[in-house]
């Protein structure tokens, strides 16, 4: 194994290095059929099998329905932002949003396009601290969907329970899907960019309840169509072959390291380490508020912007790697993804403690 | 160097095999710096660079104009085929397309959500066996471009002369891009798949002039605007990153070869090679018209389809593997993009000389 450093970034992030070792070598040579993985056309017997055992796992991990699909498709969360409202809404049609951050904003902005958008929470006002309880907020009657980001990857916050309203929940997990168990049949709509829990940047994994692939309207262009990619299998086009190979690659590994249950302890444990070393004295500040912590990534400021760099600058050299925070909010920021070893945070950990000591 | 088969399938397609081995050791180590090439955030110095790097090699192996921009953009070209029209057309404007396959069937089947499509020529009638003359059609008065597929992958038919109208032209190369020479002027918008001349499938490659970037009608989402992508460097999301990188070093390969022109000669003379094997008894027949023939796509029938398909697996059990013809047609077809070797072709007329003379 080659000496590696911490990257504690954000997405594109830290991935199993078996995964990495795996994809070397299947790139050069596939299961040794003397083609490369990235050669192999995706309607070949090999690439369909890596497709079938991908979406096999996927289901197998997060137990999804029998009456939901598991689409692989490209564009990032982004273009979910669009895709979504693009075919549940229309005239008249309304949805209510959540609004927790930059990737609400975006998605609220997306869905205008389409239909009536109502914000029933938002925590804009204190720079994105907080996700609201379910007793601070009312779902606009007749909305189609409640819309949430479940975990917001710039301000570290993250639902610790998903709402229980008598609605239809539409979720953006792309930073912490795979990360905690869930009820899948709790929602619609399950979207997430790959980059983070899951693979490469290049894929985004969309899980849809089977009745909500006919309510497009009749004039979104065929690619846009989720029914499109259902019917297909998430092959009507040239699927991005290499980012679907790294997530089944990904959940092989999740799988064997227990499951999405026993990633959730482990990352409640790195989450706990990390945020016992903020709490254990006035130097780090957390930008969440404490019932809204995230456990996949945790933002925290110095006392000021001067020792705020010289922490990431010095904690650099030592191979702890991207603890920059957003430019958003500053500060800093640790992305602890399910890859992100054990041994990263505690050396952080013993890091924060000293550079503490030594600049207080 | 392991022992590699002869890949002629149409795509994901054979890449230069010193590409797969780069790819390989970075995915592990991108420059030895201690962190995967998947890992690298795309707001890394490291990824940024390597961007940077694919864009430069892009423009100046197609001597792409200042004026024109460069973008990196998922979902394939099958998502072109709506946004083209999405962001160029609108209500009362029109567009004059060139019906010669399924992928421009495809194109006028999105742009008529957008506006008014005029079909000027159309070979389905014949299996799409040829392309036009520039004497053969019309452009309709007022069109906004004139759109037109330069290679049919399924066919193996290629304009050998880009059509010389007064008008923009819109096409869609994704099946020969890079295999030779053209005037980047020409064009309003070119847009190829990679998954053929440069890489791994996932990113899109969209040459756009650019008085053509604020031509959006306002109710376009974000996402799809290629305004969003220009202004943003191809960073307004998360981009496929693996795949640009891949795009990268295909080009520098493609540099390294002596570049578009090199690479057109080398081209011709294998598709020579090929064409010359057919004509050169009554046991092959060609799909395409001769002045119609693509350099990329040889599609060729035998006598019966019995003898294709024993053709096809005798050819597999030698090591010249992907052969059989797309289902809409049938019979044989040898895919032989800018990194198929010219010794694969030659093995593959010995087999066709030899398959002939024991099956006449």
């Amino acid at each position: 194994m080659v000496d590696r450093i911490y990257n504690f970034s954000p997405g594109p992030a830290t991935l199993p290095y078996s995964v990495l070792e795996e994809a070397a070598k299947d790139i050069v040579n596939f299961n040794d059929k003397g083609i490369g993985l990235i050669e192999l056309s995706h309607r070949s017997r090999e690439f369909m099998a890596v497709a079938e055992k991908t979406e096999i796992l996927v289901r197998e991990l997060l137990s999804v329905p029998d009456n939901y699909k598991v689409l692989f498709l490209q564009g990032g969360a982004s273009s979910q932002f669009f895709m979504v409202p693009m075919n549940l809404l229309g005239t008249g049609k309304k949805a209510t949003f959540l609004n927790t951050g930059v990737w609400s904003k975006k998605a609220i902005k997306e869905a205008k396009i389409f239909g009536e958008v109502e914000v029933a929470f938002s925590s804009e006002d204190t720079s994105f601290n907080r996700v609201p309880e379910d007793d601070e907020y009312t779902v606009a009657p007749d909305s189609e969907y409640l819309y949430l980001v479940s975990n917001n990857t710039i301000y570290g916050t993250q639902f610790a329970k998903f709402p229980e309203k008598d609605i239809m929940l539409i979720c953006d997990m792309s930073s912490d899907i795979f990360s905690r168990t869930l009820d899948v049949s709790k929602f619609g709509i399950i979207f997430a960019g790959a980059q983070k829990n899951m693979g490469p940047a290049g894929v985004t994994v969309v899980i849809i309840r089977e009745d909500l692939l006919n309510r497009t309207p009749d004039n979104v262009p065929t690619m846009l169509r989720y029914q499109t990619h259902a019917d297909k299998g998430s092959m009507f086009n040239t699927p991005p072959t290499f980012a679907i190979y790294c997530v089944g690659r990904v959940m092989n590994w999740l799988k064997d390291q227990g499951g999405v249950a026993a990633m959730e302890k482990r990352n409640q444990k790195k989450a706990a380490l990390l945020y016992g070393a903020i709490d254990g004295g006035n130097f780090y500040r957390g930008h969440a508020e404490k019932e809204s912590r995230s456990m996949m990534n945790i933002a925290f400021n110095l006392p000021t912007p001067e020792l705020e760099a010289r922490f990431i600058a010095e904690a650099a050299v030592i191979g702890l790697d991207g603890l920059k925070g957003h430019r958003s909010i500053g500060g800093c920021r640790a992305s602890i993804y399910n890859a992100f070893p054990r041994e990263g945070v505690e050396k952080l950990v013993d890091f924060m403690t000293e550079f503490a000591e030594n600049n207080s």
